[in-house]
């Protein structure tokens, strides 16, 4: 029989595609990797992940074996929005949809709000698997520049003057790929600018609990009410391979659609999951375990910046991040970090090349390098192993 | 702000709607309920789960808290392949793609193969959560009568020869809603009249190992081979709540984007559940489990049975299924489906009225009824219940 695939499916991947290629190089040996995206291990609450599993089994066995509705499981929705309320931000647990963590969250908005060539808006660069998921729905899809403290606001202005969004999105805290922080003076323009408007902002913010200097900023929401839809995840702060992120929407109607959706797109979110989790926040002081994390990627980071001071060439510079996973570093005029990438992969180091992460732009010489999986050692030699590879590539 | 939504959120949801109505309805009060389709709790395996979940977290912990690869954990794919190889099937484990129950398999299926106005074909009735999926990709959704033995053969030939179909989506086991099963003669013709056609049998079958009476019948795999897709679920065997599902697909570069767009929708299944479950399967006699099921779901079946016969009019008939959760009952000439629910309910039993499990018909007398979560008393009560709303409704 002859395939017949979608056009969905036969659309080009750059993303997909690049990533693959990364990962091939990255399977060649045993590398030092400053590529990933993972969290630490060490940093999985294991014991207490058991102790709650065998309360919940003991307890509520067979209703968190059972099917449950598809907006989440009510304790962990209430748990989330109080821990927004603690935070400042004012959130209900009717607003919270739980899902199978935040990459489907995109899906689920993009859904219900996007049409094929909608507008919609992203930073360059951007997380890579963002773009991804909104290339499904065929938007357009404009960006704006990030400096060192968030979106450049004049280019946004101009942006949203120009053409009809149907929404930001953003990571505004400690961004992937950038590391970058948006300062309160950054939101503060940039809502004033959509204020109003028919757009959202889309605030993705699996890092903002990992803050280890600095002074935390305030959520869009603070400024911009239900015209900001949040994304959060546990997947940072407890562990990625439970798959629990939310959204947080205040609009009732949107709400209700991204629930009817949710419900289409898999039924719900693993109840064993949800009220595992839920019991795990309740014998357990969740601020402290992530104090445990901060103090561990603080560290991480230091050791990083510390030895890209050490090595690096003078005409280099990168991001120095207040908190989450990553580095971001530009290359020396003239070096294409796609050909350094390879270079380093065959050096022993894996990197991870800007490319993806840009909706269009090529040719650029930017990496991102992840700090928090990686041993001081491992990360001195890594960076005294790259210094070289560029040393080499300016002959 | 004004809220835009998508043209998909904005689609007409009949069959969304009328499950509203119903859960409206049935949450009015304490009622007999044959209207659900949940899994007896008192099924599922409380204890084995709790020991596998602690043999996980002590001896794989961080591995199962961990990101996962997009297509599933190894050990669970080998199981699920051997599982098919040795009820005849030929599967090998990198056919399989896990996803979050099957109802995220039709999902990644048509989101894959559908592109808008394509045909696909479904039985009359199907099962209302894949109309309802396969309505967000905007088909052209042609139907086909069941028989008791199956699908309408000479209908089936029919719709081949004047339609191109991307796929056929089946539940050829203990259908939901039918509880019909496919006779290996009708699977036979279809097969014959598919094979060599650029066109897929999706073989849903949640209920398939769900056999109290009569023989198996053979899956479709073993006359289409590759042209045949598999979605399997453990949420009637094991626990809904874990959402576990699985896409079998012999088709390397169907399987490669189905993969991806898994990827790009939620990353993978929960790591941890998806360990977890394996280590179960690994301790426990999945076979002796489900026996007790099919003994439970049998006595379940064989009551509901008796007591139709017993409190029913003459002028009905119903399906006597040999497996599975479900009796499809037609009521007498002139007995509208939906109406009947509304005083049903008012009477104290709940039940679901045929009409969303219909593409198009409209205004038909047909109910579906589940006997796996209630009493032998209650399903007596509501059957004598049931019987004087008929007779109520004839004056």
């Amino acid at each position: 029989m002859k395939l017949r695939l979608s056009k969905r499916a036969l659309q080009e991947d750059f993303q997909g595609n690049f990533v693959k290629m990364i990962l091939e190089v990255a399977a060649k040996g045993d590398l030092i990797s400053f590529a990933g995206g993972l969290p630490n291990p060490a940093s999985f609450p294991v014991e207490e992940i058991k102790a709650a599993a065998i309360k919940v089994l003991e307890t509520k066995g067979s209703y968190s074996l059972q099917y449950n509705s598809a907006e989440g499981y009510g304790p962990l929705r209430e748990f989330i929005a109080n821990r927004y309320r603690k935070q400042g931000v004012n959130v209900e647990a009717k607003d919270i949809l739980i899902t199978n963590g935040s990459q489907q969250a995109l899906d689920v908005i993009s859904s219900c709000l996007v049409d094929p060539s909608d507008t919609v808006l992203v930073e360059d660069p951007s997380y890579l698997a963002a773009l991804q998921s909104f290339h499904l729905y065929n938007p357009n899809i404009k960006t704006i520049d990030l400096n060192e403290d968030g979106a450049d606001v004049e280019q946004f202005r101009e942006s949203m003057n120009k053409y009809d969004h149907k929404f930001f999105y953003a990571v505004p805290n400690f961004q992937n790929p950038t590391g970058i922080t948006y300062t309160n003076a950054v939101r503060e323009k940039i809502a004033e600018i959509m204020k109003g408007k028919d757009t959202f902002f889309i605030e993705d913010n699996p890092y903002g609990e990992l803050r280890f200097k600095g002074e935390h900023q305030k959520s869009l929401y603070t400024y911009l009410g239900d015209q900001a839809i949040l994304l959060g995840t546990f997947s940072k702060t407890v562990s990625p391979g439970l798959r629990i992120g939310w959204i947080v929407c205040g609009i009732k109607e949107l709400m209700q659609k991204m629930t009817e959706y949710k419900q289409l797109i898999d039924m719900h979110t693993s109840t064993f999951v949800q009220v595992v989790v839920t019991q795990y926040f309740e014998d357990n002081d969740y601020d402290a375990h992530i104090k445990k994390i901060i103090d561990m990627y603080g560290k991480q980071c230091g050791y990083m910046l510390e030895a890209m001071d050490k090595h690096l060439p003078d005409d280099m510079h990168w991001t120095h991040p207040e908190g989450g996973m990553f580095v971001w570093a530009t290359l020396p005029k003239g070096i294409d970090a796609v050909e350094f990438y390879k270079k380093a992969a065959d050096a022993g180091v894996a990197v991870v090349p800007g490319e993806p992460f840009y909706e269009a732009k090529r040719g650029l010489g930017t990496l991102r390098l992840n700090y928090t999986n990686s041993k001081p050692e491992d990360i001195d030699k890594g960076m005294s192993i790259l210094a070289k590879v560029i040393k080499d590539m300016r002959k």
